[in-house]
């Protein structure tokens, strides 16, 4: 480093032990002592924020669905950009749940309204019709100063949040919801990643444990790694289409007993990565278990929109507990989750969610509206957005063909893709594939030949981590190692959003079965 | 509770206890021992989730800004709304920095840009200058998707870095930033909280210790407490305008030392809630002193742009660092926050932030990059509005005139309001108030008459919260006690925002001195 003398580090690296008491103790002694010794070697001073001195509990947080794959694809289409060769001409990123990058267009009704809210000027022009312009003054009367630039409370607009439990009682076909505890987010993850965030206590033995599904949307794990609350797998039964057996949350739960305060129960429905729906008898069970075990329910209910198998249903957890009536539906603590970036929507980039919470203690709600408080409040352009979601258009407003018919469309084409990947997934040897019930992902399970393995235990890589990383750089596919999810040891998996336009899947999958052939032919 | 019987209640809660294999530890033992004996009371399970049984952290987190006094304010707005009689018509929020909320009107550009990215159709239409669907292109093609609801990027989308860090450049009169260094963030509070919870590490004596200014604003205290980090405090002068003092800095580390590992220096400039504006000198002083000391700085700049003070000029942390030259600028560790919810514009609702980071191990950036990417991505229209606010337009440009016509006006009237503020307060006895140099607010230091604070203790608030919610029963007027962002023992303040317009301003400054008189009479 130029213009940098030892002399002149010495100055400053000396000079704070001059300021402690003589003999008063500093924990920051060996370290300021450590440091300098390094810095004597090669005339700079260690810096303050390391991997050694951080946060070791950020240290172990691990995203699979954007890790070490997705870095990689993201380069490769630089290279792509700079012009260099590879074997193909686009990286299709199938990692992740994200429709509009995947082509979809957005509805244009949810996109009116909220222009017209950045823009009242709009209002007086013909560009958009009526019904927009009303739902866009509808909610710019209920934000501060009439404006999306405002902050709005801390739990959200409190018109919003009633447009959201009417929703939930439309669905719920008339259980009642209490705006007042509906609380907005900014997405389905702060919200998750916030009542996680609450329940999370004790030390050692006592420490919270959280009951987590395997395979798992990698934002729970890496919540609890944040946390430092105890991680708890229950695993999904892969022969049963990934069915939930209240006998292996039992054996869980009992396990975890040894070790944690076992108090959280998180379900995904419909699965993510696994795409299954629940049975409402299903549900009833993991309710009773979750009662008799006192345990806190976390329902990840972000597909709720998004279910495609005939014979399938989306049932809430709010429903089935209510109409299992007391103690169950006066007693059974609920969180319930969902967001504006799935769906037919797909609005990710705008960060709309909400959680309604169920028989929560009084005071521990004041602590969740206190805790939220802190951030201000949840981007209010996702807020405004979110309305339109859980209050569209009706019967005989203008918008109303145009949008049913915009809605219909995508959730039509994805049920299409839905079929489509398990049918080409189950006609290559070597794959098999669940139906993909609901959800947006296909979670097939890959046979690796022996020599795979072992090379990729040579390189240090998880085998389907080896798998993905070579498929993406041969054939441009961006898809996410099972291991990123967790699964049964000695089973090999990805993640595959059924997302892209179905031309563009039906190749996809085409490429993606072609290689796994040339991939197990060329490591037996 | 109807329904449900004490033999049924006895059946789940018995059973737990039946998988534990016998003799078997289990911490939840007495827990829900104690459980079932509260249950057996009132024919209720205790719930899971209490303040009890909640996590620690979370329950010492106090955020004033939206704390008791702004929840007071919030009914008796219903009350207002639903007829009941108070001796005011309205009440005025002066709690919180929100310009839009205060009758400010959005930058006319700003808007029109946002919504043409959310309605491409607009583009046709000639409803909004070439410039600023220029811009608006220009953005979507940096989106994935071209569209606003794909995700971007968890550091936020590349070309919004890259305008970002030239703005950075141009501010700092060309001294490079580079792109890989800006984070993009859901408002500034997000990246705050993002990098403390990097550097919150140890145990004991080893925990990291952070040092804040007193008076601070509270989301310093609050993410401290959330992280189970030592706050650290060192006091701004007083009667010297707010300065900041380094003898006391090091008063306050030296002292810190003896119980936990101070790793973080906190700077607010220009101040929240204290209004001043640093000098280069101290800059450079502040910079020494965290060099000497081994201590990471985070500079909280989001005020930045609101410096009314004639001689007052605003100094960025990192350009004074760059130009202090080796070994300051390659070695201290430094990161830097800014908003779209100040300066001119105000855009609170839009969660639009970044955070430059200086200096930084590229291992810990790494880390930095995996952490935010667990919560996906900042909301893409806030990032797409940061845009517009770092890279605004330019002369000949069919926009400019008007952009900086409103630019103007609000930072011309901000000017007058501090200036207006600063004066009525010192003209009433018993209130004195520093200048407002820069920010959005005023903290004058009230005196409060014995007899007050005697009542005030009987009632068990602080003599200021005492004032201030007095205050908001008698005139509507909100703001928010000085005990709240911390103060010398026995000074009592109140922070309020200038943002009202002039003349409503004006009212409510002397609404305010006038109560203040009374009060004291009152009590005297």
């Amino acid at each position: 480093m130029k213009g940098f003398s030892l002399s002149r580090a010495a100055c400053w690296a000396g000079s704070p032990l001059g300021f402690l008491a003589p003999g008063s103790p500093s924990p920051l002694l060996s370290h300021r002592a450590k440091a300098a010794g390094r810095m004597a070697e090669n005339g700079l001073r260690e810096k303050i924020l390391t991997l050694e001195s951080m946060n070791p509990c950020v240290k172990r947080v691990e995203y699979a669905v954007r890790g070490p794959i997705v870095v990689r694809a993201l380069e490769l289409e630089k290279e792509l950009q700079q012009g260099i060769k590879k074997p193909f001409t686009e990286v299709i990123r199938a990692n992740i749940g994200d429709a509009h990058a995947m082509g979809q267009k957005p509805i244009s009704f949810l996109r009116q309204v909220v222009a017209l809210c950045l823009c009242p000027e709009l209002l007086s022009s013909p560009i958009f019709p009526d019904d927009a312009k009303k739902k866009a003054q509808r909610i710019l009367q209920a934000c501060n100063g009439n404006s999306l630039g405002a902050y709005s409370a801390s739990t959200g607009i409190d018109l919003i949040r009633q447009d959201v439990a009417r929703y939930i009682e439309r669905r719920d076909g008339g259980i009642g919801s209490d705006p007042a505890n509906v609380f907005l987010s900014t997405g389905a993850s702060d919200a998750i990643v916030t009542i996680l965030k609450l329940l999370v206590a004790g030390e050692g033995l006592g420490r919270t444990g959280v009951l987590i599904p395997i395979p798992q949307y990698p934002l729970y794990s890496a919540a609890l790694a944040e946390l430092n609350a105890v991680q708890v797998n229950y695993y999904l039964d892969e022969e049963h289409n990934w069915a939930l057996d209240v006998g292996e949350l039992r054996r869980a739960l009992n396990h975890a007993r040894g070790y944690c305060q076992p108090k959280v129960l998180c379900i995904i429905n419909p699965g993510n990565p696994t795409g299954q729906v629940q049975s409402r008898q299903c549900i009833e069970d993991v309710i009773r278990f979750a009662m008799e075990e006192g345990l806190f329910l976390m329902a990840d209910e972000v597909y709720q929109d998004n279910v495609y198998a005939e014979g399938s249903q989306f049932h809430s957890f709010k429903k089935v507990l209510m109409e299992m009536g007391p103690p169950y539906s006066q007693q059974q603590e609920l969180a319930s989750f969902h967001s504006a970036s799935k769906g037919f929507m797909g609005e990710c980039g705008f960060r709309g969610g909400y959680v309604e919470v169920v028989n929560m203690d009084p005071d521990v709600k004041q602590q969740l509206a206190k805790l939220v408080s802190v951030r201000l409040c949840p981007p209010v352009p996702g807020q405004a957005l979110l309305d339109v979601v859980v209050s569209p258009p009706q019967p005989g407003d203008p918008s109303y063909q145009q949008f049913q018919g915009e809605k219909q469309a995508v959730l039509k084409a994805l049920a299409e893709k839905a079929q489509l990947t398990e049918r080409i997934f189950n006609q290559a040897p070597g794959i098999r594939c669940n139906p993909v019930q609901g959800a947006m992902y296909s979670f097939p399970r890959i046979s690796l030949p022996a020599r795979a393995l072992e090379r990729a235990q040579e390189l240090g890589q998880a085998p389907d981590m080896f798998f993905c990383m070579r498929l993406l750089e041969e054939t441009g596919i961006c898809v996410v190692p099972g291991s990123g999810f967790g699964q049964k040891e000695g089973t090999y998996h990805f993640r595959m959003t059924i997302l892209p336009p179905l031309d563009k899947l039906l190749t996809l999958l085409e490429k993606l079965t072609q290689f796994h052939a040339k991939f197990t032919q060329e490591f037996s």
